[in-house]
């Protein structure tokens, strides 16, 4: 029936298989997505949201390549927020709150305008393999396809084990069956392979709720948006708004816990840290007496809810007793219970740089099968994997990026190197050169490296050229441009900074904590300068960064420098991590079990980032 | 956890749940509808189109009376148009081709904005019924939810089993698991069940169509829509194509008989005879050499394209090999394929007139449970088991319309007293009064009734009564008013209709059949009237047709009253019927294999309609 021999075929068509498909496409290779249902393409499987801390850096790395999330998620949003705009640009990080039914439609829709897409429905339950060698899948229907390479993303679906309080069953999602097959052939071909779980809170009817007791949490009064393409920034956004749970929440969960999958052991397997159930929040943070919930709509007109923060495998009727609890709660229904669901992975050491496995040549993963847990997470892996498909098949040096060049570079790096035995999420404090890794700049970073495989257009070039250009020039006329202790003082005395009293550079001046863009468009030379230069928002952002900001880089770059010429430095035997308070909890955890012998040896660890490298040097005296 | 108890449960999102949702909820009964997957209610799980051929006046009936179905499908409207246009007004039957994607979430949508309709995801397992009398629902994970009324609307999931060629496996629709445990209470309660079968055709891509091969299926230049209410007509419209099959087409079919589950005896359960599949079309009309196949695009923006009249459960491989050799498809690319279904259902004898089951008190059923196939059918039983299930709680007299009254009327009263053993699908020729029962007049028939059990809104009555009353003055006008020769006659000339001598009143050259309404218009005094009686194009056509059908509408009356005469006629034993070629193919099938005694008999067999009861009584001489 296929008589023809793809390029890439692409299995599963969730945030990895969507943005694979994209890529490989795009560069020109005839690609394939295989997924058992095309309706749910571009399902958000839980919370109707990207971006986010790190994460939102993710979404713009993708965009800056030539990925599709960016565009899908601003063609989709409901809401915008810049997360830590009061803290320094490095954590930054943008996030939208996004219409569920629109943001599927839109990844189906763009997909489909995608030339050298096709597109199948079946389950893939199997791989041809020749010689060491992926040359194509296998269907339940006993179908075979070719394609010169295969890139699995199969999500939560491998053998996919739905926990609901005592019940289970089997299922890739809520109301759809679980995928079959791959994990016992993979097995067979030699991989290890893992259990992992995760979980998803309940969906309520929003026309139940009382907004009027929770603290509304509105977007940003000016929303930006992820892609630096012309996609249209918000005009209205909706509201969500936050409540928090009680002492009388957690008793009344506590009282489910004995038939709680989680804690009875019928759930073996380990669920991302920083995404825990309400259970597992009330349990391992015993002291605190409230846990945040964040409600959040499900789209434009729906009157679905998320509860975010609520997560749970407890029983349907602990849940919504719990729930009733909850301020502003107390008349909730139910649209669905939440739940938790163990799937397969495949520790990711045993994959290359490029996401190609190391046992079978031409067969990549991405996303949830790599043991990782995020949407953002999954879709810059299947990107990077649909990248490297196209490149093996037409013979081309491998696309990889360093850690100090993404996100995604230090995602992947973490991944093949560390591994990862719980479900792996970004954060920034897992960059060495989170400074250099700004959402501000990733077209800076990657649009050229996109350009140069031949999947950013043209058109993203030009834009960052421009650019980057006019506000190095900019930043330039700053340097070179003097004030006048007239012109300026008025303004410092406003921002009760200290007066200068000669002339200097305006950079000087500009570098100071208080002093932003918006004083220095006070100035006439200044303004004039960007209308003379028709200078948009982007170059003023940027210029303002590169100027605030170049100290702040150059002492990073140097502590960097200093973890480099410290690896070798040992750690006591025995030593008590415990009393080191300025450890983040996981790195304690990590240490406590793995006892690693040098400095060196701990930073390699998973979820020791480089601030506990900083803690533990101290506290060895250097 | 659901400690309220709910006046009416429906189970099932289907077009059959949703209107009973929507129609019990209206009228005031609190609802909550259950459904496996929230994400798919409102889906249309076969062709993307709604109305045609006796379907179109049921959505008509089913907007006349309040119910979603014609909002729903004008909103989500890609193309509109009147069917039989050429036939006189009791054929004329309004067909939408629609979104897939939109008509879902207008559905979804619109019964979120329904007062009163909660809404909850899970898999109903059975039934909690208390002295003979249906008190709620359980579900898979053992919920029991409290309910004074159940109405089950289940579709094909019912221990579904999809077949495709020689594999076959448990799902309710494509990618969507089957519902267990209903059949087999039912069957313990003492009800009869029995099997049936229906399919689909594949699903392909657009862009590997070659449309210039094939003959455009616009839309009506001028759109029409569904509802009485203000929903939009059309502006744009998306073509559908035409294209055949051909001896090679079935010679590659017939080349995957022998691994048909068709006809090697794995589907035992007989399928809808007038949407057969491709091999069924080409092994009972062996002698044409050719099928229709109609293009039908599946949304505004999406490529995917429903191949109409290619319904098949064949092997892929055969599915995909004979669909190349189709005029356009030489480069066909799947997006699935085809197959067929098999489910439960219950023999709708079963059934009072308000579709309550005669064994369970306040249980009802409704849509493919009930044997019947096809969208409108079913949600007009939803809209009846909505309407009865809210009348039951609240202790009032059921609704039942009679046959001479809707269309709807004809089906329920069909099923009931017939019974079916095959899918039933609505005919113009089921019924006895189809020249009454029209889709100009629905909101005449049914909106008062409507409106006088709670349903229909003041809105719509008020809509009604002044078309009504306009268009029976319009009527008086024109039976009133005089013409003279001079006015009509240069009319008359252009039309190659003879002239007249002398003046009369306007009715009666108006009702000559090739002027039309266009014509009457010509004249100023019928313009003028127009004008100053601000007359809507309803009104227009309304009074059209009555002045050009009432002799219509007489005669067929008067063949009504015989038929009533000649009721009690025998039939000779062992009558020939294969000869009466004028007979319907099923009602030869059919007659032949009962062998009924009378005509009374025959009359009340399934498929066998009044034009057949007709040609046998011309044959025996009446």
């Amino acid at each position: 029936m296929f008589d023809k021999e793809y390029d890439v075929i692409v299995v599963g068509g969730g945030h990895a298989g969507a943005e694979a498909a994209a890529a490989a496409a795009n560069m020109g290779s005839s690609t394939l997505l295989v997924t058992m249902n095309l309706q749910n393409i571009g399902q958000m499987s839980c919370n109707p949201a990207m971006g986010g801390i790190a994460k939102g850096q993710i979404v713009r790395e993708i965009d800056a390549l030539g990925g599709y999330s960016g565009i899908v998620s601003d063609r989709s949003a409901i809401q915008f927020k810049m997360l830590n705009k009061s803290k320094g640009p490095a954590m930054w990080s943008p996030r939208t709150q996004n219409d569920r039914m629109r943001f599927a439609e839109e990844w189906r829709l763009l997909l489909e305008q995608t030339p050298n897409v096709d597109f199948y429905q079946e389950m893939v339950s199997g791989l041809l393999v020749e010689n060491g060698k992926a040359v194509g899948v296998k269907t339940s229907l006993g179908l075979k396809i070719k394609g010169k390479s295969v890139v699995l993303t199969n999500g939560t679906f491998l053998n996919g084990l739905i926990h609901i309080g005592e019940k289970q069953f089997g299922g890739g999602r809520a109301g759809e069956s679980a995928a079959t097959g791959i994990t016992e052939e993979l097995v067979q071909l030699g991989f290890e392979s893992g259990r992992m779980k995760t979980g998803t809170p309940p969906r309520v009817d929003g026309r139940s709720l009382d907004y009027s007791v929770m603290i509304p949490q509105p977007g940003d009064s000016k929303p930006e948006k992820f892609s630096y393409l012309d996609t249209h920034k918000l005009t209205t956004q909706r509201d969500c708004y936050m409540t928090h749970t009680s002492e009388l929440v957690h008793d009344l969960l506590r009282e489910g816990f004995d038939r709680s999958p989680m804690f009875n052991g019928r759930i073996k397997s380990l669920g991302p840290r920083y995404c825990p159930s309400i259970e597992d929040k009330i349990n391992r943070f015993a002291d605190k007496d409230r846990h945040q919930i964040f409600v959040e709509p499900e789209g434009w007109n729906t009157v679905e809810v998320y509860v975010n923060g609520f997560s749970t495998s407890l029983p349907e009727d602990v849940q919504f007793k719990a729930l009733r609890s909850v301020k502003g709660f107390e008349n909730v229904k139910f649209f669905r219970a939440g739940y938790a669901i163990e799937y397969d992975y495949f520790p990711p050491t045993q994959l290359k740089h490029t996401l190609e496995t190391k046992l079978v040549d031409n067969l990549f993963f991405a996303g949830q099968i790599n043991g990782t847990t995020g949407y953002e997470e999954a879709a810059s892996q299947g990107l990077m994997a649909g990248i490297n498909a196209h490149l093996k098949v037409y013979d081309q040096d491998p696309f990889i990026l360093n850690r100090d060049e993404a996100y995604i570079g230090v995602l992947v790096d973490d991944l093949i190197t560390k591994g990862t035995e719980e479900p792996y999420r970004m954060f920034t404090s897992r960059a060495e050169y989170r400074t250099l890794l700004r959402q501000d700049n990733a077209d800076l970073r990657l649009t050229p490296r996109g350009y140069e495989i031949g999947l950013a257009s043209e058109e993203r070039l030009k834009n960052m050229e421009r650019k980057e250009k006019e506000s190095s020039d900019f930043v330039s006329f700053f340097k070179n441009t003097s004030f006048n202790p007239d012109e300026i003082n008025p303004i410092l005395e406003r921002l009760d900074s200290s007066l200068v009293k000669q002339s200097d550079k305006l950079f000087k001046v500009f570098s100071r904590p208080k002093v932003t863009m918006d004083h220095m468009l006070q100035l006439d030379k200044v303004s004039e300068y960007v209308t003379e230069n028709y200078l948009n928002t982007d170059v003023l952002e940027q210029t303002e960064i590169q100027v605030k900001y170049s100290g702040y880089i150059e002492k990073e770059k140097n502590n960097a420098d200093k973890l480099l010429r410290l690896e070798g430095i040992k750690i006591p035997k025995n030593f008590d991590y415990a009393k080191l308070k300025s450890l983040s909890f996981e790195a304690r955890e990590k240490l406590k079990e793995i006892e690693p012998v040098t400095i060196s040896q701990a930073s390699r660890i998973s979820g020791v980032s480089p601030a506990d490298i900083s803690v533990l040097l101290v506290h060895l005296g250097r």
